[in-house]
């Protein structure tokens, strides 16, 4: 009996994020992207997120490589935190691999990491697997498709794709690899769930032209425009219209400093010679003769974006007749956070827009006709939605079945399934793998978890109250104390009454309570009663009693 | 000289929620709308937030009324807040007036109000203020406009609108009216600006109908729609297509019994003969025969649609077959809460519609151009947008004046500006007058400010560390610890070493350092450099040195 051949993916299954799926065919394990996650609100204090690679650390000497499909965080970011664990061969193309580079650099791992670049369309053979790579459009350029061929079938993995009819690098999506591959025959089919919910088609990256266009149009003075570091398309749009109407072009932030650089040397972003500035330059020019392109997309506080906003940035000083231009979506979570950025723009009293108002942004992935065709040139045996959230595999899934996929050919995962197909066919295992989300904070790589997640929650919604009595040994008595140490509950100069009844409640209790073992268990009872019903609050209530 | 006519927003301006506008004369003003607004992500551990009426509290025998212009929180939420320090006459229209009352029993202030009826279309005398009183059409029935005669002009307030065609309870805003206080002449318009980045019409209430026939005519088991409880335009589409079906409705969630309940007595909502029942005779119907209706619109924890998502409702265990409609707009902020219960939802094997998927919401407020038309119809000398984000008034200004009024005459104003009208024209002051949020936390109003806030953020961070130690008052010695106590910092069972490291410290810096004041800062710099070292985080550090 031939081994069985298994999916499993790490990330990405039931949230838009952290991308990682691991292929599995008898003693070797191919990787396909190492991504992050920015945390959800709930992640109090964590910086990112990432997968949990336990089961790869256990087969370290199984794992061939890992294969990048395209360079944005959610497929990139993980690395240098995967990397001084398990150091295996990264395949990427030139500009995927331009920009795990930045990233590798700037965490000083460049040096130690093995970087093997494909071109897409090229073939990888990583025994047992044959990995055919095939272009697929999206908002970053040079991303692709995996078809992954081992003895027991090939399976094809969309990455994040759209089929966008005029991409800004006039790179179609491979319709003619897809269909090849749907004639060949497909096991199984892992696809992009991110817009499962959007009807119809998305708009062509090329319709953000003609936005920009009419903005440049009216625009008096300066143009900025912000989006993410890594949208090497849109940062090519803004120069190409910049051009048009006679403006220089300033990059503003460094990681995008850093990737306008790399992007250019290979080539991926073209500008008419001498367009490019830097910002020391601008002031030899007229503002209407400038256009800045920015980090910002999200509203980050430590963007350039946010610091403009805020009139806090070093090098741009907004001003009346200033135009900008949000060109991002904002991730869940991050609304607030962007609309305060907006409302701080318009403060400026610049020109501001965003995609609410004007067509400044497209999607990068596929909506539902979209993804109908990828699954009807592919035609799989088995279907996986991939890369969404819950919803969006389960719309998917859905949308699979309506083209005609056995509904017992669908599988609907999270993190941490197993997909495993034999002589009997497919089954599907879930939580069998360990796949809970690593939380990075600071130094720490997943030693934040339920425990301290709860108490950051507790302190962030009513403080804490430290209650501090030192007792004599010997009698008993008070000898220091009560001391009340507060913060995050009340404003305590104006609780005086409140500080002076919990000092109170505090001598009352020990004087008539047993001391000893159930002291502290019984006044922090007492006290957070008290406290609750003066105020409806609940602080975390710590009492010390110490005896000297 | 006639006195001063003046405008004196104390909410919206700047913001969606907590509406509360101040028009004053001579010496006396009425308040027009009494809201609250959910806090925003930074704010946290706060309950609710409402307008600061301090400038109200020192003018208590001027204010006149506070009158309502439709029944949503953001207008009559702050009313049982406000009622006990400021008891004023309350004036509404009568479904509007329903749902004050029901909100001001559950605070045990209905006995000591008193509210005022009056039918859409009245006039109020309340001298100096002639208050015509006109329909708009709006997410809720009974909602007004006002147009507000003294006797230096007219000052019209929009109320929340939205001119639509086709309306739930067939009532039109009043074309007829507003052209008949455009041709007596307007001072001021202020005017909904919640949609200025919205081109074009907001789509009718009635094309809602047409998405829930279709749903409704798929669904094999029970419907359930969650949607705002004081939505009963909504309420009323969801029992009109149960009834077309043939499904009795179920009403689900305690507030929104309460506000059904009223607005059948009162006549705003229709329902078949024995169409409503109760969830608990719905076990005598088959699952094809059943709508429920319910909270939960913003994917709020406690509220019936989230606690169904979370199999968690004592009364609904969604089932596979059941359909679920979520027929409301996220609140920004809410977006994660909402797609969270979204994905449990699909969790449960339920089919779920929500508005990216299907046209099962539409907005309440004008798009840009019914906010054109309320300008032309009105043709003020003034324009003042409010009910907005800066973002939006800003828009909404530009938008005034792309339609002929001079932009000296357009006044972009955030919450506690003064707008005033006398001989020599309109001047604007800024911050006038005291508008601060005002946090409610339990039974705090107002008293959690900067400080608590700060704390709870930094305490959300990074938790906090106390580090006690009692010292021998006259050798100088430790007589008790170093203790370390730390909650939402590192998990302390994994960080032996650091607490450890953490308590050496303690004592090298104790033995090296003078005694007394200068002490514990000292110790606390050089612990929070320790700490940030060795983890990159910055817990609130509290050293407590005491003698004994």
């Amino acid at each position: 009996m031939k081994p069985k051949l298994k999916i499993i993916p790490l990330g990405g299954a039931g949230e838009i994020g952290k991308n990682m799926t691991l292929v599995e065919y008898a003693d070797a394990i191919l990787v396909v992207d190492a991504g992050l996650m920015f945390p959800e609100t709930d992640m109090l204090g964590v910086d990112i997120v990432i997968p949990d690679i336990a089961y790869l650390l256990e087969r370290r000497e199984q794992v061939r490589a890992i294969i990048i499909t395209h360079g944005h965080e959610d497929h990139i970011g993980a690395l240098p935190y995967i990397l001084p664990r398990i150091n295996v061969p990264i395949y990427a193309t030139p500009l995927t691999r331009g920009l795990i580079q930045v990233k590798l650099k700037a965490h000083k791992l460049l040096k130690d990491a093995t970087l093997c670049t494909f071109e897409m369309g090229d073939t990888i053979q990583l025994d047992p697997f044959t990995i055919e790579t095939f272009h697929v459009s999206h908002s970053v350029p040079d991303g692709v498709g995996l078809a992954i061929t081992t003895p027991r079938g090939t399976i094809v993995h969309s990455g994040d794709f759209k089929f966008d009819p005029s991409p800004v690098d006039g790179q179609l999506t491979d319709f003619a690899k897809l269909a090849a591959l749907g004639g060949r025959g497909v096991l199984a089919l892992l696809s992009d769930s991110t817009n499962a919910d959007s009807p119809g088609h998305t708009p062509s990256e090329k319709t953000i032209d003609e936005s920009f266009a009419r903005v440049f149009a009216l625009a008096q003075a300066r143009v900025i425009v912000a989006t993410f570091a890594s949208n090497i398309s849109r940062i090519q749009q803004v120069i190409d219209t910049a051009a048009r109407f006679n403006r220089k072009v300033a990059v503003v932030g460094r990681s995008m400093q850093d990737n306008v650089k790399m992007a250019m040397e290979l080539g991926y972003l073209r500008a008419p010679e001498n367009t490019l500035i830097k910002m020391e330059q601008a002031r030899k020019y007229e503002p209407k003769e400038i256009a800045i392109v920015c980090t910002g997309g999200q509203g980050e506080p430590t963007s350039a974006l946010a610091r403009m906003a805020a009139r806090d940035h070093k090098q741009v000083t907004l001003v009346p007749g200033d135009t900008v231009i949000l060109s991002a979506a904002p991730i869940p979570g991050n609304e607030e956070m962007i609309n305060q950025t907006l409302n701080n723009l318009f403060r400026t009293g610049a020109d501001v827009y965003y995609s609410e108002f004007m067509n400044v942004h497209v999607s990068g992935h596929a909506s539902r006709e979209e993804q109908k065709l990828m699954i009807n040139l592919l035609r799989p045996q088995h279907f996986i939605p991939i890369h969404g959230e819950y919803r969006h595999l389960v719309l998917h899934a859905r949308l699979a079945q309506s083209l005609g996929i056995p509904k017992e050919n669908v599988f609907v995962v999270e993190n941490g399934a197993l997909i495993e197909f034999d002589d009997q066919g497919a089954h599907v295992e879930h939580n069998a793998v360990a796949a809970s989300d690593v939380l990075v904070d600071g130094l720490g790589i997943g030693d934040v978890g339920t425990t301290v997640l709860r108490d950051r929650h507790h302190l962030s919604q009513d403080g804490f109250l430290v209650a501090l009595v030192t007792l004599d040994a010997h009698t008993g008595e008070i000898v220091f104390g009560p001391e009340i140490i507060t913060h995050g509950f009340v404003y305590t100069q104006a609780a005086e009454v409140l500080i002076q009844g919990t000092k109170q409640i505090i001598i009352e209790t020990l004087s008539n309570g047993a001391r000893g073992a159930g002291q502290s268990a019984k006044l922090k009872d007492v006290l957070s009663q008290f406290l609750y019903a003066q105020t409806k609050r609940r602080p975390m209530v710590i009492p010390v009693v110490t005896e000297v």
